[in-house]
């Protein structure tokens, strides 16, 4: 049988889970591929750190010219976790002619583009299904399995950390202080959270959804972010005792031609699927003109799933290798960048507001709503310290330029604050 | 640009689904194979039926030798809806050298090892996403995304016509024959709902999944089939009383190398996922050793979910056609059958008892429960009409060879009927 050789960057959690999978399943891979595929060489920034590896006789090195300069060595799978590296590393890797596995979904966001025309021009393969939901096999799902209908909307929860944070706040009725504190201690959270609760991972991948979807482009500027860090507890049992859990929910969709992306806090209506997502797992509901509704759920991250995505796209090339048809782009569908407008983004919105307990000021409010056109269909004050009164509303369907207004307004004035102002999804 | 021959056997409503999306997706299609896929000859038992279809200037005629003949078509789409005649024409199809995707999972159930080695001996496809949960990519996911890691379970919802009965069964508290006749009036049974509401259907669609999953291509008489007939509102009330809800599941697991597929009522813990979902919605939980739990869920019929799956199926044929490699088996992962003994089949059960209301008889259970070695969790007398009790129990893990000692002892005594016996799945 014939060889296909194998090399890794890195040799973390993901690289080591890469090991395992091919150790593991040589058999069956080679039943399905018609090939042995095989470890040739490892690249590492410290290979005396390693040195108990189960990699007997592979050649371990610091230097990517080694890598680069082994003619055994047919793909690549970067699991490194940086990205300028990372980004140089593969452009010279696919100059050489090797075909790239990589997971790193800031590098595929932010210069994918870029990659993938050099991997186009070279005739090789680069593939990076690890790179958004773990281990749910999103990316191939979205091409091989929606290529002929019309993809409306892709939403979801892809970020495991900002679930896990809320599910336990949820669950155990902890702040959000409290609830990020156990998420680092049990090692879902890192000591610097700020990627994942402020929103940007999940923009990260919410872009590359946004290409395979609907074939265009974004850049992390496209995208209206926001975290989880502002969102209280009381947020939270108020949305439950309506009937909503709150989700971070990346949103992905098309609006007469153009896109509108957003990551935000969200009431997710109990009914939803998306509502029962539990703890660090992801899942993504594609809404299509033909299917309807469907949603892919797993694990979002994790040694073995996130290497299970990385060996279906080595597995992948080894196909495309045997079958001579290398340098297709992973997802060929293309079009035309165009953002929607304000104007023609519509939701309804949960907001909740501190209000000066004193009189005129529902009034006020409610003045306000009507000026911006926006109705609500329930509205709370739920209590009053004495000073000051909370009050909650769920608005009926209104536009994103709406809600603009109606902060902008509050905004001046000086009896009322917008503490916060969430979509709602049924 | 270059053409790709489709024939149609059948416009029913899959076919119309096709022939729609075919023609509202073309452009997509197009960027997407590099080929102009046409409608060229349809087959219908009734041609003069369809006089009004949007298919101008096509040839429809009821001989299916004038497919067969027409070199003008390389793909043929099965969608008639009959086994015999659907074998037959398939058969005669690959023979002349076409390309077949169908979506008939009984045929594909039953003789589908026959013609998958016909399809590979004349180096043709043959493809049958739609057979498995209409809308919902499962067939494919597993071949493509799956490949390096061990599949251990796949369960799941595989028959919406059932879960919609079960569903509203649990909503609106009414019984089987009210929910079914409100199934059928609705379209979600058919006249003669036999083959969905005893588990044929949901058997049929374990059987190719388990080929997927296993490599193994059991029969019918492999599977244990329950069907939901004679599960009463009762069970169902006091499932939720549990927190579980009462779903029709399908489940292949691997048991040391042998396989184990049944299709039964099951109750379902709120916490799993599948517990969820609702109505005609399929879904199906896959289970390996790398990736954990992932769950695939959406329409699981209906002309336009199913249509896509064909659709899908056609664009993979037009690839291979384009590349060149046709005749690969659509899942080539093989392995010998073998069925696991019912010693090694273990779950925990709900047992329902009809028991004399005199002294003495809840002994008798409990003593034939301890000589069977099979202990329970929880017990419950739950009414008595004066003569007879409702006894409900949920044992711990047991092996269906418990089971069936219980069963068998039971069923020998006087005073104690025994009347379900479901899976519980956590």
């Amino acid at each position: 049988m014939r060889e296909i050789g194998i090399g890794l960057l890195g040799l973390g959690t993901v690289g080591s889970g890469v090991v395992r999978l091919l150790q593991d399943n040589q058999a069956k891979i080679s039943s399905i591929t018609g090939r042995r595929l095989t470890i040739k060489r490892v690249i590492v920034r410290h290979p005396e750190k390693h040195r108990d590896t189960k990699l007997d006789g592979v050649p371990m090195t610091a230097n990517i010219e080694d890598m680069i300069q082994d003619p055994a060595v047919q793909i690549v799978v970067e699991v490194m976790g940086t990205i300028q590296l990372a980004e140089d590393y593969i452009k010279r890797l696919l100059q050489a002619g090797k075909h790239v596995v990589t997971a790193n979904k800031d590098l595929i966001a932010q210069k994918g583009g870029e990659l993938v025309d050099i991997a186009a021009k070279k005739q090789r393969d680069l593939m990076y299904e690890a790179s958004v939901a773990g281990g749910i096999p999103i990316l191939r799902t979205i091409v091989n399995s929606f290529a002929a209908d019309q993809i409306l909307e892709v939403s979801g929860i892809v970020n495991g950390t900002t679930n896990y944070i809320l599910t336990q706040m949820n669950q155990k009725k902890v702040s959000y202080a409290a609830a990020l504190k156990s998420a680092q201690d049990l090692g879902f959270a890192e000591s610097d959270p700020t990627n994942d609760v402020m929103g940007i991972d999940a923009a990260y991948k919410m872009i590359i959804l946004t290409q395979f979807a609907f074939g265009m482009s974004l850049k992390l500027e496209n995208v209206t972010v926001e975290g989880i860090d502002k969102v209280r507890l009381e947020d939270i049992q108020q949305a439950q005792s309506l009937g909503y859990t709150i989700k971070l929910i990346g949103d992905a969709k098309e609006i007469d031609g153009k896109a509108s992306v957003s990551v935000g806090p969200t009431l997710i209506a109990n009914s939803n699927p998306l509502a029962a997502v539990q703890n660090e797992n992801n899942a993504v509901v594609v809404k299509s003109a033909a299917v309807g509704n469907t949603m892919f759920y797993g694990p979002g991250a994790g040694e073995l799933p996130t290497a299970n995505s990385v060996v279906s796209d080595i597995i992948a090339v080894t196909k495309d290798i045997g079958i001579g048809i290398t340098g297709n782009t992973f997802n060929s569908y293309r079009h035309q960048v165009a953002i929607a407008p304000n104007s023609a983004v519509k939701s309804a919105y949960y907001l909740a507001l501190k209000v000066r307990d004193i009189p005129g000021q529902m009034l006020a409010l409610t003045r306000i709503m009507a000026e911006s056109k926006a109705s609500f269909r329930q509205i709370f004050q739920t209590s009053s310290d004495g000073d000051f009164a909370r009050v909650v509303m769920i608005t009926h369907e209104i536009s994103l330029a709406q809600l603009e207004k109606v902060q902008e307004k509050v905004a001046v004035l000086e009896n009322i604050e917008l503490i916060s102002s969430y979509r709602v999804l049924d």
